[in-house]
């Protein structure tokens, strides 16, 4: 930790694949610690880093009934305990957001049927809660989903989440980025070399960056693309 | 009409496939008819109309940006101008449902690489607006639809689904049927002949009904089922 120099290790498993679109409620997940924390810091902590990392994941859109996410802190490590007020509550934070962070991508990239892992960055929002509906319906939209299957940069699809996610968007000031290309300024399609940008979706990621220009609320949603094998293993299921 | 013998007409056409969940905002609807309505009559009366039918479709969750359902009335028919308080009010708007309510089940059923017609009936809950939710929820579950295709009675995905629409339901009061065979009753599954159900599910339409038995709101929904060739359909696209 920054202030004391006193060494921690933050460890997580995390098991999904399909039944996935977490609302803290048969996504799985555990993260280990030997820091001393306190209990109320540590559970606060935990739902924060939830929002941010397992709760912007969708694989399918359909949330479990029985999505877990534990922490336990075992003080081994034998630190002073880290609570709100500690010097080293942001370097926690931080640790952990990046176990769960790492996690998530690996659930997304391990969806069933999936060949992309897909983030989606939404900035500029009016605020964090926009910014996460905005993220989030467009990382679940089957349209979407499906186009990045077949590596197809196609803005109209994103523009449409975006506009039924319910969160304030202006066409005229909207940006479109895929993997760092930018392919819509200001509401406006911009040519760009298509052949460049289908190679670039053709990876095994695809980011995409939305900014709204509005105000500073920014978020990520993490998820996969829609494949045959996601209904192949899906219809195929025999209870 | 009943109340007065004249007879009138109603036509209509309406366009879909892909994109479609419609609020009503690429759908496309016009209904025609020879009778003279009343204008603010009939605006009221496509609206609620909508609601019941157009608004309870759901092909791939993507609301489409321009849902259209426009209604035409022109009077040929000679008959007296129908408006709220004609005794035929109902009888037309009962007849614009049906067009629209069969144009419904046709959207659905032709919906992008879709092997079946979905519908959900939800029964006994809090309220209409409940009702629809569970509805709508369950017939645009990507699992519900994967489930469908493979011709799986699968009462998980179908609680799963409920569960996460938000409507109010308790487990221990729910019963549910697949083509008017009980398959859970109050929240248990029961013993079905899992062949013959399969046998039903294998036809051209799945027709779940899940009643919740907490007061007497009800709606249905219209869906389709999720395939490979949706996939292929919408992974294929070009620009």
């Amino acid at each position: 930790m920054a202030s004391t120099g006193q060494e921690i290790t933050i460890g997580g498993v995390a098991k999904g694949s399909g039944m996935i679109h977490p609302n803290m409620a048969t996504m799985l997940s555990f993260a280990t610690t030997d820091a001393a924390v306190d209990p109320g810091f540590l559970q606060m902590t935990v739902k924060a880093v939830a929002d941010e990392t397992y709760n912007m994941l969708t694989v399918d859109g359909d949330t479990s009934t029985n999505d877990t996410f534990l922490a336990f802190a075992n003080g081994q490590a034998g630190n002073p305990v880290i609570d709100e007020r500690s010097p080293d509550a942001e370097s926690f934070r931080n640790a952990l957001h990046q176990v769960c962070n790492a996690l998530t991508r690996m659930l997304a990239r391990d969806g069933e049927g999936a060949s992309h892992l897909i983030t989606v960055r939404v900035d500029g929002a009016r605020d964090v809660a926009d910014a996460r509906k905005a993220a989030k319906t467009i990382a679940g939209s089957n349209l979407v989903k499906s186009a990045v299957y077949g590596a197809d940069p196609n803005w109209g699809r994103l523009m449409m989440a975006l506009g039924r996610s319910g969160a304030e968007a202006q066409e005229e000031h909207v940006d479109l980025f895929v993997n760092g290309v930018c392919i819509m300024e200001a509401g406006t399609p911009i040519p760009f070399h298509r052949d460049a940008v289908i190679a670039l979706m053709s990876g095994e990621q695809v980011d995409f960056r939305v900014s709204l220009n509005l105000a500073d609320g920014v978020a990520t949603a993490f998820g996969c693309d829609l494949t045959e094998q996601y209904v192949i293993i899906n219809s195929a299921y025999t209870t």
